[in-house]
């Protein structure tokens, strides 16, 4: 890999160059870095670790000094960051060489895009299409009809199951499922009836399905996450759930049938929301909260059953003190009863 | 996919025809419906949208009238709408040819019937059996001497380990495992000592396994779910669990090792269940629970510690009261103080 | 499968064998046993069960006694049962022949120990080595640079990404997902920017991840999981995680980013811990936790939020008596203001 210089990752992050131009070998922590290597600092209360640090080069905040450093000085250091580690990323993991490996099971009613890579075992339906500098990893499962865009990466383990829309720059990471059966069913007596689910999943641009996460086919029409929405590891999103543009949802949160969120959604962990909710756009959901009503947009819940934040955070204060309080209750119904003695009144009299 | 004549949707749901026979193309919503489409009505409250479709054919609760459409009457429509869905499924979606694809792994110690159909990347191991009309689909595992009923379908990227048992009519959703071992060691010092789990797992007849739920093998004889139990994604069943016939589990639930379970259990999403306990027929745990004690038959859990239902609801009334309620204790103490000031009590005096 | 003496197990175990020596054919439950087969019994309780079953020869606590059996005597029966199970189980189960199944795809820029087996559809990326008795199951994805050391069992479907390193003895279950991208992303606006993950997974020696669960890699430097921890099924460990030495982690439990845990953690099931803590050694996490605070060593926590142990357990208890204590509180309401009049006192006058 050849370096990267200093002031073209200035340009990159719209940022300016302080001290000498100098070629990059790579991206590390502060504390890491050995020299020749690009660091950063987005939180200026960290700026005393800067003299000891064996970087070359620093994304900073405006306004920052270090002697004898190259700086390049940003406005959003952690955005440079990112911005900067995509280019080291890209430089140092070209894309594999275009073409169908010879071990895939691609099959005749499927078009590949020539510039795309199919990995060996994957197992590639009819009537699919795989579109331009996608990647699809094996082993793996593209079914039938499935329309992948361009600049995918299918990573392996992965399966899209029939008919499913993938827009571009979508990423799906190892073991995640895209459009399996929603669960529905018909009671016949005890017995459940199989609903055929004979939806889909769209994913549009720029999704990103965490390693083993789990998206539901809708029952009749889609489930959809629109674009720029991330997932992360061991979500689950029901059938015919509607997740808006540029969320965030972290591991291990679920979302039950039919529910519709709004745009900029951001979930924490191990959060779960039921079935035929309206959350609004802007929502916040704090991890470990249990969504069980409609919400409006600009709204931070916190807590099981969810409530806004602040009542949330409040009602936890006050359960940590009713142990100590319950002591107090005993005590005033003592000295009530005390007093009421003193004034000859039955308890219970009014 | 040829039609399908309304009049024999009638007689599948045991439903009275009710205007001209015609032949229908496809299932869809009310709303979505185009003509020549068969929809459905299940909650009288929507009739008045009725007027608004243009499926040409309705399935409704008895009674219903809606001018110029055929109308399918049924008893229970959502029932009803399930079984026309299976039919269209059915027509559609025909099952893959039998045979076994060049590109399986098929020991030639397993036994597979000529009926079934294994996928290209399936490996079937020594000792397995693949019954009548069953459906492998690749890639895949199923372990040495897996014996898989007639009927069933396997979907990519599931694992069925060695010695499972699988009956009739099971489906097992991509990513999902049958069979890994169970959690279990003994401790030598602060070392954990495996346990071999020597046990298998037993999936009766009809049974359903969600994308990326996982069923542990017990570790002295089985794990066993019975007929008819569905369970949706991301599940986890600990080994030696027993769960009864008819019941559904929603996404994100673990029930620990050990733990009976009887018929018709109802879960919510995201509830667990502790180990050894037992639990009666006809439980439903709501959604969010956190169940840690042996419970009755016909009983409803609900909360984090689970309690009866009614119970756990007086509680999230009681608690969401809390704060407020504080500062009427608060207030009272002052209150008291002022009266005991007045009688010329001390505080803490008898 | 031959048998296993007595005398060796009792040997095996550090027990004393009382009672004639004699070929066992197997492992098995009190209960379940058939002649010719050892059980055990770790609980003491249990020993009125003794004269009932039919094993030939059982482990016991000292100082137990059972007419006409063959008894080991063992100070931790548990473990004894463990021991002996781990030799039945390589008794019966030859791990398979060495050698690289033809249809695996072993890039030529692999090395794979001759005495390794990789097995059908096994995919080895470029410069990954596979270690001397190691298993690598197939389909199954081990990227390139990998490491794996020896005596490690990789099983079907499960993703090993680039450049992560494990020890000796390791077990990776079904559909497990090691070096999954950390959920790492700057903003730009409303968008999310993602920051490459070029950090990696470090498995140390002994380390078992359980099916289907994922461990992310770092966003710089790795994540580490240290000698001899073992984690349940689904559960979610995040970028630059650190679990340190001979811990366990039950189903379904989560750990968010940068967080540092110490030895011998023990978690239940379904417990929740946010990014950036420091949770010292011996800390313990009962089932359904959610933890938001860094914990010093030898510390046992409960409830959500998550507390000590003792504190969680009385908040539980008060909770429980709420609704109740609501109607006290109103009752004293009433008696004070009874009270207050009495005495001519008005409310809210000091």
């Amino acid at each position: 890999m050849r370096g990267i210089k200093a002031s073209d990752i200035a340009a990159l992050c719209q940022g300016r160059l302080v001290g000498p131009d100098l070629e990059l070998k790579g991206l590390s922590g502060l504390k890491e870095a050995q020299p020749g290597f690009l660091s950063f600092l987005s939180d200026p209360k960290y700026a005393p670790s800067l003299p000891g640090t064996q970087a070359s080069c620093i994304i900073v905040p405006q306004g920052t000094a270090a002697a004898g450093k190259t700086l390049i000085e940003c406005r959003d250091p952690y955005l440079g960051f990112a911005k900067a580690a995509q280019l080291f990323y890209r430089e140092s993991n070209p894309r594999p060489k275009p073409g169908i490996n010879p071990a895939a099971a691609v099959s005749p009613g499927a078009r590949i895009d020539p510039s795309a890579t199919i990995g060996p075992y994957a197992v590639i339906e009819a009537g699919a299409e795989i579109g331009p500098n996608t990647v699809v990893m094996g082993p793996s499962f593209i079914g039938a009809s499935v329309k992948i865009g361009s600049d995918c990466l299918i990573y392996p383990n992965a399966s899209v199951r029939e008919e499913c829309l993938l827009g571009n720059g979508v990423i799906i990471h190892c073991g995640a499922v895209v459009g399996s059966d929603g669960f529905g069913y018909a009671r016949e007596g005890a017995k459940y009836i199989k609903i055929p689910q004979t939806g889909n999943v769209i994913l549009e641009d720029e999704v990103e399905i965490g390693a083993n996460s789990t998206i539901d086919r809708g029952a009749l029409g889609p489930t959809r996450i629109k674009r720029g929405t991330k997932l992360d590891n061991l979500c689950h999103i029901a059938h015919n759930v509607v997740i808006g543009e540029d969320g965030a949802i972290a591991a291990l949160s679920g979302i039950a049938g039919s529910t519709i969120i709004g745009d900029r959604l951001i979930m924490g962990g191990k959060v779960g929301v039921i079935g035929h909710l309206e959350i609004g756009d802007d929502v916040i959901c704090l991890a470990y909260s249990g969504v069980t009503k409609s919400t409006p947009s600009k709204t931070m819940l916190y807590g099981n059953p969810a409530r806004p934040h602040m009542k949330g955070k409040r009602i936890d204060a006050a359960v940590d003190m009713l142990p100590e309080k319950l002591k107090v209750i005993s005590d005033l119904e003592k000295r009530v009863a005390q007093l009421e003695e003193k004034l000859g009144i039955k308890h219970g009299e009014e």
